[in-house]
């Protein structure tokens, strides 16, 4: 319940939580502008140098630190960023292989790790449906492992952004044609839509899915793929193939 | 503690939990011998024709579930059902593509994602480091979504077992050959393995790696992958080279 009121403020007043060392230095390296800064005298220490900016900063005991913090082990320090960030602009001008949307991913840990993968690839901007869970939810802040400040994420009325999209859409589909067969030929830049976790893709955007994709059951047992896992093949896919493309094209 | 105590005493009896109605299907179907049944009375309704062999059946209340219960939300059903299963004898019989071998992977969560994925895609033999965790911890068995009972999975000396293997040996290095790159060639059968989320293969399994494959990071500022869509990723490579290979030898 504190969690959940947490989280309202949290949205009402547009930052979001990051926590733990590693979370807190890249937001420092993304220069998303900081709100509150609570640490341990230890962490506060090992910043010397640090210019806040406008945050305030606090020093926390660890039984402090561990009411303020949604995880399991609290890490040092616990932020709050502003969700309209400096970065958001200059991400905006980035240059991305294609677009990942999100089509009502529903559990937070996916999400995040689902935009961990596509800052591997370098995919920097996704659009979810508005029934997606937040970015800025705690867990997905955390799973994304510092992609959520490298990558421009909107939420959107998805179908309308489809139909305005003007690009190829790529979705997984128990109905497409086999990643193994189908060569996305020379369409980049595209689109590739990741549906629900039990749901799949809603009926609404699949009618938008232009290329419908199948990942084969070849054991022909299970039922199906976690959500982040094919997420993560499908863009391996896209990403190769676009490279590939680019590739050819320079020859 | 609670939990402590009862995965304690779970390893002792070689007994694991089973949970919810999807799950307890699973079991029945893949007619893993139980040992208890405590469920509320709507589900031991809806299982009149079943026959539970030697299993206990307790008819429990929503509380009583709730103690029992590893889950944020107990779902109807909470089994004990035993780790040496006739399915065992039979999945060792069973061919696989490849085997997938896991090196200190931590967290039960990833650890049963990937015997989803490997159950999608086939792949009925998993071995695991000593120091992997147990796959019979509750959060991997849920995360299996059923692989559990289809997956023969075996802890091993990780390095001996990969000395004594006699088949290519393939493991994601940052300082492998790109996977767009390679070709696995006529290798079937083979072995793949995946290394801990943060530090990777360990060096004594690295050192038994033949071909070491890399998933190059195109966005150049993520510092790594999820454990879980690396090995999907991987799975996925090494399971469609096969499959073409296979195809290739039937023309």
């Amino acid at each position: 319940m504190a969690a959940y009121r947490l989280q309202k403020r949290c949205d009402e007043e547009a930052v979001f939580v990051v926590e733990g060392p590693k979370m807190a230095a890249e937001a420092m390296a993304a220069a998303v502008p900081l709100r509150a800064v609570c640490a341990t005298g230890e962490w506060i220490e090992r910043q010397k140098d640090t210019n806040f900016g406008n945050a305030e900063l606090f020093e926390v005991s660890p039984a402090e630190l561990e009411r303020l913090s949604a995880m399991k082990s609290p890490n040092q320090v616990w932020m709050l960023a502003e969700r309209t960030s400096a970065a958001d602009a200059a991400l905006s001008a980035t240059t991305t292989p294609f677009t990942l949307a999100l089509d009502r991913i529903q559990d937070p840990g996916n999400l995040g790790t689902m935009l961990r993968t596509a800052d591997w690839f370098g995919v920097r901007h996704v659009v979810c449906s508005r029934d997606t869970a937040s970015c800025f939810n705690p867990k997905a802040v955390q799973a994304t492992m510092g992609a959520i400040f490298r990558t421009r994420v909107e939420y959107v009325d998805l179908p309308a952004w489809l139909d305005g999209c003007g690009q190829p859409v790529y979705g997984a589909s128990l109905h497409g044609q086999s990643l193994a067969a189908l060569q996305p030929g020379n369409s980049a830049p595209a689109v590739l839509v990741i549906g629900n976790e039990s749901r799949g893709i809603s009926p609404e955007v699949m009618a938008r899915v232009s290329q419908p994709v199948l990942i084969p059951n070849l054991g022909g047992t299970a039922e199906s793929l976690n959500a982040a896992v094919a997420a993560g093949i499908l863009i391996n896919w896209l990403s190769w193939n676009n490279y590939n493309i680019k590739k050819e094209e320079q020859r």
